[in-house]
C-alpha cells in the first residue's frame, strides 16, 4: 500500500465527522459535584442575578454616600446608628438621610444606602453615634445586584466541557444537577496471533497486548466508558462475532492490532460484512494502515498494530470522533505551547507526520527536542512531553523554527520539589 | 487584620508541608486500565527487555546481511527460502549462509539472521528461490532485543503521576496491576448563617453554598475523594462536632466560608480545641483570612468565604498539601504558558497577588489580558483561562512584560469547530 493510494488526514477527519451524528451518545443529568469534565448538553443560563441584592464587600457601616461628602480626618461627619444588618437576613429597614447601619462582609445593603464605609474609617462615640473620617464614593465597597452575573448570561455554552472552576458559578445560580452528554460507550478488540494478555508471560515470539490498555487509558481520559474485549486470535468467524457484538453494545468500536496483511484483510472483510468500509489507508506517519467504516450503523476504527501509530491515530481521528458523538462543539484537544525546534526533522511532502518531542524551558521560553528512534518503539511516546504535527504541504522542519507542540502530559512546568 | 501580621505565602507553604507526612494517604494496587492519573507508589521498573527478541519492523525476508553485499537492481543476489516465521511463534530454525526466511511485521528473527529485506526489494522465483535487488545493512528493519526498553529502566518514577501514554509501556512490561497511592479522603464543611443549599431558593440576604461545589470539583480533579458535609450554621458546639467528625474520618479537612469575624473566631477556636492553629492570615491577595492547623492530627484549612479567594488558596496551599499526602514528589500543578501582558497590574510589595487572565493567541504567541472586577466576583474566575502570580518582591507588572500563566482550563488552543 503506497501513500499515493491513501487519503489525506484532513479528508479522513472530515469523512469521519460527516459519517456521524453529533451528540449520538445521548443526554443525562448529573449531580453538580460530578459535572466538571463533562460536556454541557445545552446552554447553561444563569437564570438569576448575582448577587441577588446589593452586597457589602467589607465589614463596616452602610451609609448614603451623600452624607459623607466633605468628611476627613480633621472634619469627621456625624451619623446616627439606627441598627445592624445580620448575616443571611434581609435588610428591611429603610435608611434615612443622616443614618448609618452596621453591616458585615456579604451583608445585604438596606434600601436608602448606596455605599459602605470600612470599620477602620469610623469611630463609634456611643451606641447611637458614628464618626466617619473619609468620603465614601457612590457604590464604594458594594457589589450591585447583577454586577457579577446577569440572569441572561450563559455560564457554560452547549457543547463545551465544564471546567472545575465553573462549577462554583453553576452552584451560585442553583444548578444542583446539570444536563450533560452521556459518556460514550467504547469497545476495544485486540487482534493478532502474537498477542498474549498482560498478566501472562510471553513465550518466544509473543508480545503482550499493549493497545487495549494504552488506547483504553486515553479514551477514559477523554471521558469515554471503555470495555476491553480482550484478544481475538486470527480466526475470521470469531472475529466477526466479536465486532458484531461490540457494535451492538457500544457507540464506537476500535479494532487494534492486526498489523499483518492477513489481520488487516480480516478487519476490512468484517466491516464490509457488517456495514461498509469508508476508507482504508491514510497518508499519515505513523498510522498509514488505518481502516474506518460502519458496522450495524456504529463507527468502527481499525487502528495500526504498532502501539505508537495506534496512539497517534487515536489522537487525530478517534478522539475527535468520540468528542463529536459526545456533543462537543469544538475539536479542542488539549494544551499546545509554541517552542523553538532544536533539530531538523525531515518529512515527505504529501504526508502528515507526527513526531514526539521532549519540551524543556530555556530562558522563559519552550524548546522542543525530537525523540528519534525506530518507528514503533513505545518508549518514544512514553517519555514524550508532546507531539508536533508536520502538515502534508511541508517537506520537514528546521532547527530554530517556532512550532506548535500539542502536550501529552497534563502538566508542564519547571518541576519544583517539595 | 493587617497584612503585616500575616505570614508570607512561601512561609505558609513550607509550614504546611513540614506539618505533614508524605504519602500519609497510604498505598493500594489498581488495575492497569485505571492507573492513568494516579501517583506511582514506587519506582516502576521495566523488569524485562522490550522487545524480548530481535523483531522485524516490516513484512519481508530475514537474511544474514553479509549475503546481500553487492546486491542491486542489475545484479540481484540469489538465496534459498528455507521456511517462514509465523506470527506469535518462536523462530527455532537457525539460518545458514545463503538462506532466507519469510517474516511478517513483528515476527521474531531466527538466529543467524541480522536484517530483514522488505518484500518490495525481493522477487520469489519459485517456492525455494529468492532474488534480492538491494543491499541490507546489519540490523536494517530490525528492532534489537532490549532496544526499546531495557529491563533496568524505570518506566514511571516514585511520586510521579502516571500519564495515559505511559500505560502502554506498563502493559508491555506486564503490569496488570500498578502500586499507587490511595486517593485522599477530604471533607468540606461550609459555614455561614447566610448560606442555603444549592437546591434551595435563597431568601433576601441569603446566598447559595458555592464553595462546597467549587472546592469539591477542584479537589476531585486533583484525585481526591470528596465528602461534602453541607452547611453548618454559626453554632459553635455543632461546628466543633462537625470538624471533629471530619478529622476522624478523612485525611484532610476544609472549612469554607465564615468570612465574618465571628465565623473566623469559631474556626480558630475549634481547631485550637481539637489540636492547634499553626497560622492565621497569609499575605496573599485574594486569600488573606486563611487559617491552618491540626485537629486530631489531621490537617485543617479554614478558607476565606469569598469563592474566588477560596479557590486561589485551594490552588496555592491545599492542592500541594493534598498532593504531598498522596505521595507526590513535585509541586507541579498543571501547564503554564508564557504570555505578553496587555495591561499594567498594580500590586503592593510584600504581598503575593494572584490575578485571573484571559489568554489569547496573537501571531503564534500568547497574550494575557487581566480580568478586572471587584474582589470576590465569581465570574472573574469562571471565565478565566489562567492565573498569574505577582510575587511579594514585585510592585506590580507592566504592559509588555513576559509573564508565566498557570492555565485553569485543561485545553488551550485556537478553537476549531467541527
Amino acid at each position: 500500500m503506497e501513500f499515493l493510494q491513501c487519503i489525506s488526514l484532513k479528508a479522513a477527519q472530515d469523512l469521519v465527522v460527516r459519517s456521524l451524528k453529533r451528540g449520538a451518545a445521548g443526554e443525562e443529568k448529573v449531580q453538580l459535584i460530578d459535572a466538571a469534565g463533562r460536556i454541557a448538553a445545552q446552554d447553561l443560563f444563569a437564570g438569576e442575578n448575582l448577587p441577588p441584592f446589593d452586597r457589602s464587600t467589607v465589614d463596616g457601616f452602610a451609609v448614603n454616600s451623600r452624607d459623607t461628602f466633605g468628611a476627613g480626618e480633621a472634619v469627621p461627619v456625624l451619623l446616627s446608628i439606627v441598627g445592624q444588618v445580620a448575616m443571611g437576613e434581609p435588610s428591611l429597614q429603610e435608611l434615612l438621610p443622616g443614618q448609618a447601619v452596621a453591616i458585615p462582609t456579604g451583608g445585604m445593603l438596606p434600601s436608602g444606602a448606596d455605599a459602605v464605609v470600612m470599620l477602620e474609617y469610623t469611630e463609634q462615640m456611643d451606641t447611637d453615634t458614628l464618626l466617619i473620617s473619609r468620603v465614601a464614593a457612590p457604590f464604594e465597597n458594594v457589589v450591585k445586584k447583577g454586577e457579577d452575573v446577569s440572569s441572561a448570561d450563559v455560564l457554560v455554552k452547549h457543547g463545551q466541557t465544564i471546567q472545575a472552576q465553573q462549577v462554583g458559578i453553576l452552584a451560585a445560580c442553583g444548578y444542583s444537577t446539570v444536563p450533560v452528554y452521556k459518556q460514550l460507550k467504547t469497545a476495544i478488540i485486540s487482534t493478532g496471533d502474537e498477542l498474549v494478555a498482560v498478566s501472562e508471560t510471553p513465550k518466544m515470539g509473543q508480545i503482550r497486548d499493549i493497545n487495549s490498555y494504552s488506547l483504553g487509558a486515553m479514551l477514559k481520559e477523554t471521558g469515554c466508558i471503555v470495555t476491553c474485549m480482550g484478544i481475538v486470535k486470527d480466526n475470521y468467524e470469531e472475529f466477526v462475532r466479536a465486532v458484531s457484538w461490540a457494535a451492538k453494545n457500544s457507540h464506537l468500536v476500535i479494532i487494534s492490532g492486526g498489523s499483518s496483511v492477513g489481520a488487516r484483510d480480516y478487519t476490512v472483510k468484517a466491516i464490509d460484512a457488517l456495514g461498509g468500509v469508508l476508507f482504508h489507508g491514510i497518508a499519515v506517519k505513523p498510522g498509514k494502515p488505518t481502516i474506518y467504516g460502519m458496522a450495524h450503523g456504529i463507527p468502527v476504527f481499525g487502528l495500526p498494530g504498532h502501539p505508537v501509530a495506534a496512539m497517534m491515530v487515536l489522537e487525530q481521528l478517534v478522539k475527535p470522533a468520540a468528542n463529536f458523538l459526545m456533543g462537543k462543539e469544538t475539536r479542542q484537544q488539549g494544551v499546545t505551547v509554541w517552542a523553538r525546534l532544536l533539530r531538523n526533522i525531515p518529512s515527505a511532502p504529501g504526508r502528515d507526520d507526527f513526531v514526539t518531542v521532549h519540551v524543556k524551558i530555556e530562558e522563559n521560553s519552550y524548546v522542543a527536542e525530537p525523540i528519534f528512534g525506530k518507528s514503533g518503539l513505545i518508549h518514544t511516546i512514553a517519555e514524550a512531553d508532546g507531539v508536533i504535527h508536520i502538515p502534508a504541504e511541508k517537506g520537514g522542519l528546521y532547527t530554530g523554527d517556532l512550532i506548535e507542540v500539542a502536550l501529552l502530559k497534563n502538566w508542564l512546568r519547571e518541576e519544583e520539589a517539595f
